[in-house]
């Protein structure tokens, strides 16, 4: 049988710019896998694993900045989407979330595949809905229009996110061989034209006189996609002397104006009461660098946020005072115009200290022994420009974050809205279905393991290259304090694993080549880059003792800077 | 710093006779991880991806009839637990989940691995608790022992369920290198003395007099664990006509006196009024057989469901009037004194249908093209007594389904809660911590790869033995009249996938044989149980439009039987 309003949830996606989706193999959700299958606008792929079906769709939204939409059976495979739910709600990135689902009368009746579906995301989504589950009654019929469009530009509207709408269907799920699906022209399709907030003439005379009050700025954006416009501002910025510019790498912001090495020195000048700011202004999602959340934490500053719209706002440094709805462009724009109090010698000192380290760090590493450290860092040269870079929590981004490069020619993407391991690979697979340029993915050997099936799938991914710091071990373990000191480090938090990535790589046919010292590397990557047909996989295998060696013996030689 | 009562926690746990943790690495819960690491009667395991991890302890709880604690990190690894969770819920297994979270004021300001904890398994859960997150005040104290005593409880209460208690911890998570866990001896426990409930005698008059009124009456029980009394119990209540017994395998009831051909040949008895109960009489959870279920809805048939405690009642036949809270012990018990109406031609029409499938049905079977439908049948003559088969949903359950054996000397267990296909191999890991006899696992491909990091950790399992069913498909799609008839069948329901488990057995270090017809399985099996150091894998070829064939082919033998 067909059910229409299916087909028109499908045509009114269709209508309203989606055009992919990633299915999940179910008889359930036989009506919607097959009007999404056979709509000609919307690509279709099929995962099996939902957890990694959900990431990879997630990792296309995000380079699309348009909903990706998810299908799947009922019963538990819509909870194997709740990882990738959340870091898409903390993250911002819209998903069009649709499960099957037995009607309610048959909930709890012990018939299989049957579970609690309605709301099953709590409070990681943006809305969840409930689509009619007969239609006998034409404003049911309005209703799932309505519910379409409402939940499409939910995940649409700023900050963008995830949506679920739970749909119950009753047998027979299949047309029958005469029955052809029809995609309807002149279906419900309720539009938002979004306006742009600006700042009132009034608005800008009191901001900009509340500017004037502050002689130490410090602008920190948080995650975001790259913008030269900003960029360029921001840089402007801090060239004039005007507020210091403290860029972590997925900011995607760093420029040569702006601090990037401060992960590194602000252990060395977190006592001196010169580098607080009194005023901090950010912008965009969370921040890696866990000490210069706390340096700025503890410095008391007044807090500004600029978001385009929203009423909430993260208070992540505890000085939380103004939240200034307008696009961070436009309020970067008026700033540049605006002279605020003296913060030269206040900027001074930040890129004073920034480049101190930035002269020294090429020679310290390059003297140091093999390590991730040093592998990152070679990497890192060989990235192509127009290209992205997917850094997997939690070592991969830290070590990254550390190198302190500036003016990065690609685009980095982390999971940093949940800053769980657990589905950094099929973010990377989701990357690569949406551009031909290079996809990179750096990752430690835990988050790769944990997310393996990420490649369990028939789609081509020539663009993949794949690089896994193998030290056998969950390695962050050992660099925090409290855990290294316990004896149950090896055990319950390194969790040591044995595997090398060598095996999977034969099993899903991936080139592979492997390096355990800096000359190993430097010659695999040579042709890394070289276009192939299947994706490549880099292993390079260190440990994790001599790790966390060279870290604190490289922190202690910059230190004495 | 210790945090006592997370100290307490542990204790009393233990003092309450929980025995097993499964551990996944963090640092948030490191408290957690090191009270159950370092207490004297708790076995500790850690598994890196938590998804894995949940179904272990859910295998583990499911033999021990006990809870197993789960202990994870903050963030999206709670979630990860999600599908088990929901399994365990269904399947009535008692399972401790403790999730260590950031204390409430730091959820939402952008903190990494924060997301929304309290009440994460929504709907899924028995009970749902939030631990004090800190203890200045002794009440708070007093609350922690209360809330751990309280959620064990739950979780042990009829009928069993998973509970889960969030854990708000503050930095710092380690104790000093002086400072010793202190695991106390008199800590408060709250126990509960359940008392046997039994029916009065004028229930039992009542009852009988109401008994006597049917005269067709059937008894199916759902899925449970072996017990040899009540197996008792039902064989002589078929065998003195009182009764039709109708046993799906995973009732673990089935005996010489039961039916278990149902699968086979209810579509050819189905518009048989005759066959036709007017009393069925249900206790356990699910049944498989959807033939089954669907005659007895269409049969209109009273339904009494017998359950020793709790108020809610699945409707499953559409015929529900009486739930009798006793246990199913002893209501067959008394059944078995009262002499109900003249239900012996009834009893006599289903025996004999299902003796005359069973005379034809290894000749027709071992006539047939090697498929998966032999190849589970010679796998099920080998499967060794006192043992333990795990099968994986979808197919390979159903296939031993078909196969109708009687009096089973082994116990079976699948994934009915949610008959999902998303751990299975995890599940069955979980049971080999438990037992040294063989733990089987006979899984379809699809289900295999699914739940493939199950394997992933450090621990041993000599005693398990796995078959691979592989027809590089979900093979059930093609089985099925209507995804059969669709040009999107390979693409989007079979998910055709190319994968074969010799790459996985190799880099897991399982032993690693193969079989495509009767002989080589044949011989294959002849040593499969023999003892080993490592685990075996055992990987059936066959082809999905083949093994589609095979089972249309035995059906419509059987059917002219």
């Amino acid at each position: 049988m067909v059910i229409q309003p299916i087909n028109d949830l499908v045509a009114i996606a269709a209508k309203k710019g989606i055009k992919e989706a990633i299915l999940s193999p179910g008889s359930r959700c036989a009506p919607l896998t097959l009007a999404f299958a056979r709509h000609p606008d919307i690509h279709c792929r099929t995962i099996s694993d939902e957890r990694s079906a959900a990431f990879v769709a997630m990792g296309m939204a995000q380079q699309l900045e348009k909903p990706v939409v998810l299908v799947c059976t009922s019963g538990s495979a819509a909870l194997n989407y709740g990882p990738a739910v959340a870091e898409a709600y903390y993250q911002q990135i819209p998903l069009l979330i649709i499960t099957a689902d037995r009607p309610k009368e048959w909930i709890d009746q012990w018939d299989g595949q049957t579970i609690r579906q309605e709301e099953i995301y709590g409070k990681h989504v943006k809305g969840s809905f409930n689509f009619p589950d007969e239609f006998s009654n034409e404003d049911k019929v309005w209703h799932a229009h309505r519910i379409t469009n409402e939940a499409i530009n939910l995940a649409n509207s700023y900050p963008a996110g995830p949506v679920h709408i739970n749909i119950p269907l009753r047998e027979p799920f299949y047309p029958k061989r005469e029955e052809m699906l029809d995609f309807k022209k002149d279906l419900p399709c309720f539009e938002t034209v979004k306006g742009n907030s600006t700042l009132s003439a009034d608005d800008e005379l009191k901001l900009g006189e509340s500017l004037k009050k502050f002689k130490k700025i410090m602008v920190v954006p948080g995650q975001q996609k790259p913008n030269r416009a900003i960029r360029e501002l921001l840089g402007k910025l801090q060239e004039d002397g005007k507020a210091a510019v403290v860029t972590d790498a997925i900011s995607n912001l760093s420029s040569s104006n702006s601090i990037t090495f401060h992960d590194t020195f602000i252990p060395h000048i977190k006592e001196d009461k010169d580098f607080e700011p009194d005023l901090i202004i950010s912008f965009g999602k969370s921040i890696i660098s866990k000490g210069l959340k706390l340096f700025l934490r503890a410095s008391g500053a007044t807090h500004w946020h600029i978001s385009p719209a929203g009423a909430y706002s993260p208070d992540t440094y505890q000085g939380l005072s103004k939240l200034i709805q307008v696009s961070p462009k436009s309020f970067f724009g008026f700033f540049s115009k605006v002279e605020p109090g003296h913060s030269q010698t206040f900027v001074q000192k930040w890129k004073r200290e920034d480049e101190k380290i930035g002269k020294r760090f090429m020679e310290v590493l390059s003297s140091a022994r093999f390590g991730e450290y040093q592998a990152v860092h070679l990497i890192g040269e060989k990235i192509p420009s127009e290209s992205r870079l997917h850094l997997s929590n939690s070592m991969a981004v830290r070590y990254f974050n550390f190198l302190g490069l500036k003016n990065l020619p690609f685009e980095i993407v982390c999971n940093r809205g949940t800053s769980g391991i657990d589905g950094s690979n099929s973010t990377a697979v989701g990357c690569t279905f949406t551009t031909k340029d290079a996809v990179t993915l750096i990752t430690g050997d835990m988050a790769f393991f944990y997310d393996r099936n990420a490649f369990w799938h028939n789609y081509n991914m020539p663009n993949l290259r794949i690089i896994v710091l193998n030290n056998h071990a969950g390695g962050i373990f050992r660099l925090i304090d409290g855990p290294a000191a316990q004896p149950e480090l090896e055990e319950f938090f390194e969790t040591k694993q044995a595997l090398s990535a060598e095996h999977l790589a034969k099993e899903f046919g991936f080139a592979y080549q492997s390096a355990s010292n800096s000359y190993e590397l430097r010659a695999a990557l040579d042709s890394f880059y070289n276009k192939s047909m299947e994706p490549k996989l880099l292993e390079v295998f260190s440990d994790s003792k001599t790790n966390a060696e060279i870290l604190q013996s490289v922190k202690a030689q910059l230190k004495g800077a």
